[in-house]
């Protein structure tokens, strides 16, 4: 079974951090790809830099399923850019990794928080929130104000920040699980874990479980209507 | 007062209809531009169209931006395509003719239906319904199957089955109030509510309402965190 | 077009205010008119003002279709007391003004918050917010604690207190915009969105632009089942 | 102990059917008086009886109150008008007939719909479903057509009309209980009961049960705030 | 009329307070029962108690059927135990503290709090409140972490500590009335409503004032389907 | 990676049936085990079955970790009975077939429909969708009026009835996905799907592929307050 993750920005760096996370949890018998695109955002931070990260998702599965497709595809981007129109283009598993995160913390536990990078992506976040349901699970969302990029390296006092913003949400907000609101903070995961004491959910790593348990059960994207290839071909602007 | 009208997709002649919509409404002293880009979907019934639309409002609100700039912005589209991201770029109001049609419906009557093209739209409106508060609000929401292009002359028999949709969500649904679900219907809006006998909301000219009366009173968009400008300046893929 | 403004408690002075926040926000082919009645309570802060309230904004609207009528009305008394009769009485938009501010307020940013005169009327404020389904987009609503009469003359604290409670509700609570909750405080807007940083809006003057944008595109009040013409003429008591 | 049923529109006849309806399911200790005003609305069917129905709520509880006051106030017209007001005027519980019904109707299965007079009525009911928290147990409600003042005398065809709108909500939405939707329904009640083979709940029961019991264990009206006592005495318009 | 209170901890000392709590609130015809297992938990702190509480509520239900049964059954436990499955048994009412305290406190004002023995019992408070209606009437819900059987004998310090979570919720969180979350605290009840100055609603004075009205007004449990005698006779594991 | 199904009926034909449709999708290093309990209910159809079936699970959960424990657990009866409970003996993952089944449906699709065994078990779903988060994803649940018990041989007729409630919740209600309301129908899932043409997900097959994902993961069950070890060793009644 092979799995692809699509990173929506340009960061080499970040999509292979993503891809060494989906491999650290994947069944042996599962392949993990990982593609980003050539040009485009270098981080996706605001609702602009979101739409692009939605052409990406298109151009980057467009490009796959000529190439021999996958069995279920990964939107490697915590506001989750693109999923409806990716579901239009397949008919196998198309699943964004904050949709991934908050469907497993909500079964870890009875509530969750949600950590990310900077505040101004919140309305997103909360618009997802909505979406999947979990608008009541999720009891806080924090901007920790750590950019994106700035995950690459995540040293001391940016490791202390984020860790005591996942504490806040646990002692103040009462989650009984914190969710990591950016890819980028992936392999940060079991040492936040063993901080807050309580379980930490990556997106990506949530996501990589989630697809190859769906393709496993033969569930893919429902087509009916919604979801059914779309009436035309859309080139680009 | 200058008001410009986003069409999203490169129809020209639904760009003019949209204009003469807008101007039928339009005070004395507002002005009504109506532009549409040269590239991109020809109609936006899919969720792949509409992440192309969103860039191309993107575009159309720099272009612009740099010509002058305008005192309000209305995305003349029933998914309201880009409307996040357009309100990152400017500090005037931005309204989207869902949007715009589903506040002046809720306060034309206790609840609203809609009726809009391709049934495979109806899931981006109930997610617009949630943004805007009104799912509560929108009784039913019909698809009448008739393709966006389609309307662009709409003969005897397929303004039959329009009314056909909006009666129905008056008479068995309970609809106060019938929401028309497309740009491309500015144009039969008075001859429906004649048929259907209750007020029928025309997103178009309820956005110039709502524009001009925020532009007037110096209410725009917000700028505190989520939609300040953005960190980067994406351009396109 | 005419728009009249139903002030329901007896307060001239607060009348001729209401009706000079209105023309300055109104198009120059929009006439205003301000009435108010000669008997009730002199401000409505509590459920006992606002029923007798709902009696006169009755008697108000009633009075005007007597002589002649007019394209739109505005209830201009934040807990919008007798809009629902009002709707049975004409065919006209009848717009309140807490109903008008959180419409442009939800436009102009996904959240607001409500700075208001006493706590006492928040019980109000919290059915008008889901009944407008807003909700969900209000983040937090506050007394001030300054009685509605005592806004009349805004003196340098009592301007200061007013001003703590909107910056409270946008860095505390996070509100993108701010909603002012009575009429009596149409003269601050300007002042207090100068202060806070970000849209403040009053009600009166959001609820003349929906209403002149209402009454030119010709969308009134739906005249089916709950707003029919009632079944009797209802004497007062 | 003594209960106060409070019946807002003039009818004699209804307000002896309402004592007599409070009286069979009295306790033996429970002591039962009804009024109604002399002037104002014959029957409550649209907003604008209901706004003149909270005046007469607010005199006569204002009135019982001069002559010595009750243990507990019940107000006998499913709109629960003026029940805000009234709660700011006394400290012992003061209870409607709509919200008594749907709470006991909520004990009594898991879901409940409604049947009331006219289905212009419905608004108001919607309004108060979800004031209570009841609109996810009601599963339906409807309008008979027939106006209140024709409950006077139910003879056949109308008492079957009746019963066949209770098995509809029954059969067909899946109510476990039925909530008779008007106070002059009273005597109805347990014929019904008896041809639907549900529960079906009579509001004025109802609230007397709630009141007797709310006075014996000595929980009245929170006068915290919002029913605190209103500041100023206001008279009638 | 006899009402059955099912206390499903073995504690009889808890059983007599219980008891002692319902007749002080009971009519003058109405006879109070109180049962509890011989075997089972000694106090309901989990959901692994919950669990065997179901059954003892089961068991003691069975038992007082084969007794002659009674008019009305009240499961004295907060979280209310085998509620629904005891609902399949009996045609009477079957009510749960925690649903009368809810209903009696939206009554009595319009917010409540919840103040309980621990925290980890919260999760079954917020799904009964979700269940009942009450998730937006109740504001604020805590443990006090004083365990169920150190109510027995409640000391100065544990009583403060008890009133001031009280104080807390009404004057922090804006609650307008209490709710006590445990059946042994209902001889604190009066005592509490003294010192924080709103009305306190202890669940088993609540739960008798609501089942002793419907038995009164012949409203018993819906028999439809859901609660309809189970299909088979369970016995124990 | 060991995953231990626990079926809390006593029919040993389905417990081998729900191992071998969990063997079907598991990955090749995940180990499967099925136990049931020796006496209890032969079937969960009512809350009465339930509340034994609960206390089944406890004990089979602790006999489990008596003899060296799971990596996950799985309920397998679709009213998820003693899952709170479980939750609080172990910190590996424990999900529920009803839980796994609605977030892969949500997964698949905008929106999915319930075909379940008896009509009686409805009011059980529709709280289980709200705990999970899922009210708003399922468009619609029914009962097919086929006993648990009559899924060991399904017929060719009794086949028919379940597609036709399958194709009825896609086509009438618009459902994109179908979830099968019993763990008795894992076998007849692909056909079904076959049948339909939409996504039809079998709770057994769901719940392996997120608990092993989980496991992989290392995210079990939070222990933060809620779900710490009960304070007590309740033993049975």
């Amino acid at each position: 079974m092979k799995i692809t993750l699509l990173n929506p920005n340009t960061s080499r760096a970040m999509t292979a951090k993503i891809a060494a996370a989906a491999r650290e949890v994947a069944g042996p018998d599962v392949e993990i790809a990982a593609v980003c695109p050539l040009d485009g955002p270098a981080a996706i931070e605001s609702h602009l830099d979101e739409a692009f990260a939605a052409v990406a998702v298109i151009e980057l599965i467009r490009r796959d399923q000529l190439e021999g497709g996958s069995d279920a595809y990964v939107i490697a981007c915590f506001g989750d850019p693109g999923l409806d129109a990716a579901r239009e283009l397949v008919d196998v598993p198309v699943i964004g990794i904050a949709e991934a995160a908050m469907h497993v913390a909500a079964i870890s536990g009875r509530s969750f928080g949600i950590v990310t990078t900077l505040s101004r992506t919140l309305g997103r976040a909360q618009d997802l929130l909505h979406r999947y349901g979990f608008d009541r699970t999720c009891v806080a969302a924090y901007g920790s104000g750590i950019p994106v990029l700035d995950l690459e390296d995540v040293s001391g006092p940016a490791f202390d920040a984020l860790a005591g913003w996942c504490e806040r949400v646990v002692r103040e907000d009462g989650a009984d699980v914190v969710v990591l609101g950016c890819a980028g903070m992936a392999d940060l995961c079991d040492r936040l874990a063993d901080r807050v004491g309580v379980p930490v959910v990556d997106g990506v790593a949530a996501a990589v479980g989630l697809a190859s348990g769906m393709a496993r059960m033969r569930v893919g994207t429902s087509k009916r209507d919604e979801y059914a290839p779309p009436p035309r071909e859309t080139v680009g602007v």
